[in-house]
């Protein structure tokens, strides 16, 4: 299996086809664009983390329809032949501006401009919502998390969790992103060369005929790279029969890397624990931590003293449980050469081809953001949006995930602290051109 | 592109392996049973609908390590030559016994129980809470969108913002099974045979000079299933554009199929709409609704009298946006010769293989439920974990997706109304054996 099958161009509403033959019936098949674009903050944000950039590269470079695909919309009735006959020599064969994965944006700031003939852009739109969106929530939650977490490593727990499996590979791949130090997922380390991690669950405790026969055959199976899990039963019990194995490891020239507290009352535990190995001369031993940590639960223990090295978060993050929907959109902004602008209550959408351009201070640090025409020029300002697609091909190769989570790590830096806390008030500002606003008061 | 294809058993934690090459190490290798099931109601919900047993069948009938994956493990340095050799030859041998896909289900309920030797139990872990989990926490909350419809047709709009593809898929036809009328996925409409639906966005309505202009070209390529949207500019004058529209296809012999409201005050407007075609003697044409919808938004239109024939339901069914994870879990029950139980604190597990057994009422309402051991006798009572799996063998073919559709709307109507109210405070009866709870209390 490859991660990144491809979905083929059936995974879409029906009203893109609809549409399309409308558009082919009529023969509109002038350029439009569409903006890629968020409109809202979730509760408590303010910012977003860009991902999943190049899993939607990598399907619209090879969308094809095939005999199969052709063979059941035409089953469907719903098609003229002409429409099918079009269809069957579709590619995309558009041009896209995009953020670089790892880039942080601001409500309202497309993030991705697609322009292309008018079916070819509109097929393409629910593929294009659903993976950048999903991506770019969960990365958004994860550098919220790494915020709080003050250096100390996360490791996605939320494979069980995820609402399904593709959900489950993306987190792992949007949260390491964001700066997460690793996953559980096995596939995601193969795929995605992410670090793995993870010891034990209470079945392997269960599965012997005490807690401590259960540890010391786990140290013996990796003599070195051991996490005890000690809540089974009772968690300071637990940490003593932990040391006991310990000591039995240290004699014999290994070490125990740490064990995990899964329930209780985290701050107080973590002390305790941590004090039973000190005193057993033990205080290199780490203390991992997971059950229901999210960004606030792991702030919330981590202000109170806990003597935690490294957080499981599992399933908060997996499916994003405060805020599991982002109000992602793709909107027409241009058809051949006309701006078109949506005026539905609440959902109004700024006409034209756009760029997003940010301006730093002398260290870097972004200090506020403005909406333009692709063709304004703003000076000292740096464009975001980048042609990362000319006519259906890449401009250049994917970076690498290791080369996105380090970009990532330098523009979450560039970020002020004060947007970054949970539940901020304060707005990043996030400006309007004047030829921008113009094109809009004169639509 | 094969919907169900294949995950293969790195998708898994990576402690599901470090146990097995735990228990490999001290040839713990008798048989284990495993317990599937959900801890706690999520907020508002009083009953479960199991989904997701097929997908976890298949997986699981072919569950191999190939040469890449058993690579893989290998690179990593955690695992043993004899280990890797081991799982070279690994396949699930085990026996399962579970709930149909479709049965109405209860917190505490084991809906699927695992006995096999205990590596291949533990290691199957990950991907069955993964994949029965997610789908049936869509299921449960579909059957609460249907009740509340009262009859009237949902369509699942949700594929842009489900939580990646497998997820849209999954939500397609756990929506499906629990009633709802079809699906704007047209890959769901192909894999699963569910009916397809959608016609026109407003980037429709936006290519063309004018709203009327875009009606005439859509009706024009689909002169007796159209459906209008009609709040581009504003409702009310894109219903005249549409009255206009729709007597132009009735003089020609057509009709239009509806028009959709999306956004605005639905109750007001569906009236409102309503009142212009009847007016002009076209009250046949139906008005479909969508933007937000849930169970309680459905409820609330409902009863205010609104005018809607039927209702699209996207983000929120499409990541259960007021629950978007489910409790679930998978616990040990049993090894070797010795029933075995999870204590840690709010996380008690029943210990022993076990069957719930179901008591009618005698027009097959559903009384009460008593969780019993497998081998219990109780008089008049259906058990309602069947035998799926023998020896890594299905034991009958997976019944359709039609039979399973309709044997849920059976099992919905054998549920009093009491628990399907949103927000219900009525609890089902849900017991313990007498052996059963002896057996806990031994322990």
């Amino acid at each position: 299996m490859t991660v990144n099958h491809l979905l083929g161009p059936l995974f879409t509403d029906l009203y893109e086809l609809t549409m399309a033959a409308g558009y082919f019936n009529r023969r509109l098949l002038d350029a439009a664009t569409f903006s890629l674009f968020v409109r809202n903050y979730p509760p408590g944000r303010k910012y977003f983390v860009a991902a999943g950039l190049q899993d939607a590269l990598e399907e619209l470079e090879s969308l094809r329809f095939s005999r199969d695909e052709l063979a059941f919309l035409r089953e469907t009735g719903l098609f003229s032949s002409d429409f099918l006959s079009f269809l069957q020599k579709f590619r995309f064969t558009g041009s896209i501006f995009a953020m670089s994965e790892g880039s942080i944006f601001f409500a309202n700031e497309p993030i991705l401009e697609v322009t292309a003939p008018l079916i070819e852009a509109q097929i393409v739109e629910t593929f294009l919502l659903n993976t950048v969106g999903f991506q770019t929530m969960i990365a958004s939650k994860a550098a919220r998390c790494v915020h709080v977490a003050a250096g100390r490593p996360l490791i996605d727990f939320s494979l069980r969790r995820t609402q399904g499996h593709d959900a489950g590979m993306k987190v792992a791949r949007s949260t390491y992103l964001a700066g997460f130090a690793g996953t559980s997922n096995v596939l995601a380390g193969r795929e995605y060369g992410i670090p793995i991690s993870g010891t034990m669950a209470h079945s392997f405790v269960h599965a012997f005929s005490s807690e401590v026969e259960a540890f010391a055959a786990f140290a013996e199976t990796f003599p070195d790279s051991s996490v005890f899990l000690i809540d089974t039963y009772d968690t300071i019990a637990g940490a003593r029969e932990a040391v006991k194995v310990a000591l039995e490891m240290k004699k014999e020239g290994h070490a125990l890397l740490g064990v995990r507290l899964d329930s209780g009352d985290m701050v107080r535990l973590s002390r305790e624990v941590h004090e039973l190995f000190a005193a057993a001369g033990l205080s290199e031993v780490k203390i991992f931590a997971s059950s229901g940590f999210d960004e606030f639960k792991i702030k919330k223990v981590v202000e109170a003293g806990a003597h935690i090295d490294a957080f499981g978060v599992g399933t908060n993050i997996g499916v994003s449980a405060d805020a599991p929907f982002i109000d992602i959109v793709y909107k027409m902004v241009r058809y051949g050469q006309r701006d078109v602008r949506k005026l539905s209550p609440g959902k109004v959408t700024l006409a034209g081809e756009k760029q997003v351009f940010r301006d730093c201070d002398k260290n870097g640090i972004y200090r506020s953001d403005t909406i333009g025409l692709r063709n304004d020029t703003l000076v000292d300002h740096l464009p975001l949006l980048e042609p990362v697609m000319r006519k259906g091909r890449l401009t250049r190769p994917h970076p690498s995930l290791a080369a996105i989570r380090d970009q990532f790590a330098r523009n979450f830096e560039a970020l002020a602290d004060s947007f970054k806390s949970l539940n901020t008030a304060a707005i990043y500002p996030v400006g309007i051109s004047p030829r921008l606003k113009r094109l809009q008061v004169d639509l």
